[in-house]
């Protein structure tokens, strides 16, 4: 089984995640978590390419192959190993933030990003998708919280995250098997909750509940 | 005017590419030569990351984004400022060579490998393209002579060298008003002078003769 966490900075993917992988392992459930970018050697390397502030002048096509060739890497060298050996793999992050933050955040067209995601995710979809949602003015506000040293972001920063936001919103509307909303303006444990609900009913039985 | 040099390795590309360089200085054009993957600040540490030896382990299709990426940049950087000012750009490698080394070479499907060209080349194909055919053989003779070393994309075996090279012509034999297939198994000087004839004629004219 193979579980996606998405949603713009800040929205609590981590704090979700780690509730998730607690919940899970205590099941005596094997529990892969993976981030993206990184999460190989390779796509550590990769990661830190895309996150040097240097390299400002990054044109958006570079960007969204540097992200896809972390990701490729990271599917073959470990989350397709994972799954076949039966573990759950959860990501923090995977495609879709491609589709959100290159595509309708920065205007890359919809269907090029498809096609490299065909190639990137070697036919591999997740089973489930949180899509936690929460507003702009709550994601500075977190940030802002958060990080010591950020001032709040300019009108041009905004603009963008809500281009990111609302492309979210289409993308689980195109896929509402795989997709659940999630109201994140909650409590992070009303939000675990309604999570758990989600996955528990989807869940295979573990080794216990078969003998 | 674009002007690509394409062959498996050894076949003489670097030579010829100084060869029409100079004789393309003598008339007073600006030149702009360019080598894959490479050319940028970040192209440069994406083909460090690329001949990596450490990474043998690294995915075709990891290979063919990173390859990608560090095209696009070089694309947005250098060569498409380079045309607009009235340079004549010469790549050593573009992108050819992923179709005839990720696609033919490594079994990528080709038509991904084409929509992950229409988003890297920004529209951008080359107006002339060389492709220098030499025998899997002599490419073998010319490299024990040459190299000391051998890095992680050279360490591959005959048979793949022998797809590449068929790729190489199957390409060719698709666009034939761009490509033209030079016998790259004579001196130096004389594939020069073929080379040149070609180019000569298609050049636009030079400041002096246009006054």
């Amino acid at each position: 089984m193979f579980i996606t966490f998405e949603g713009i900075d800040c929205s609590g993917k981590s704090t979700q995640i780690d509730f998730l992988a607690r919940r899970l392992q205590a099941q005596q459930r094997e529990v892969l978590i993976v981030r993206e970018p990184g999460g190989t050697e390779i796509s550590e390397r990769i990661r830190d390419l895309l996150l040097d502030l240097k390299h400002g002048d990054m044109d958006s096509c570079t960007e969204l192959l540097l992200f896809s060739a972390s990701r490729s890497q990271l599917v073959t060298e470990r989350i397709l190993p994972a799954l076949r050996r039966g573990a759950i793999v959860v990501a923090d992050r995977f495609h879709d933030s491609t589709t959100a933050y290159q595509g309708y955040g920065r205007g890359i067209p919809i269907d090029s990003i498809e096609h490299v995601h065909g190639l990137v995710t070697h036919g591999l979809l997740p089973d489930m998708s949180f899509f936690i949602d929460i507003s702009i003015e709550e994601s500075q506000m977190r940030r802002a919280a958060r990080i010591a040293h950020v001032d709040r972001m300019e009108n041009a920063d905004t603009a963008f995250y809500q281009r990111v936001r609302d492309g979210y919103h289409q993308i689980a509307s195109t896929s509402p098997s795989r997709f659940r909303i999630i109201n994140g303006m909650r409590q992070p444990e009303s939000v675990s909750e309604e999570i758990w609900g989600w996955v528990v009913s989807s869940l295979p039985p573990t080794r216990f509940e078969e003998s």
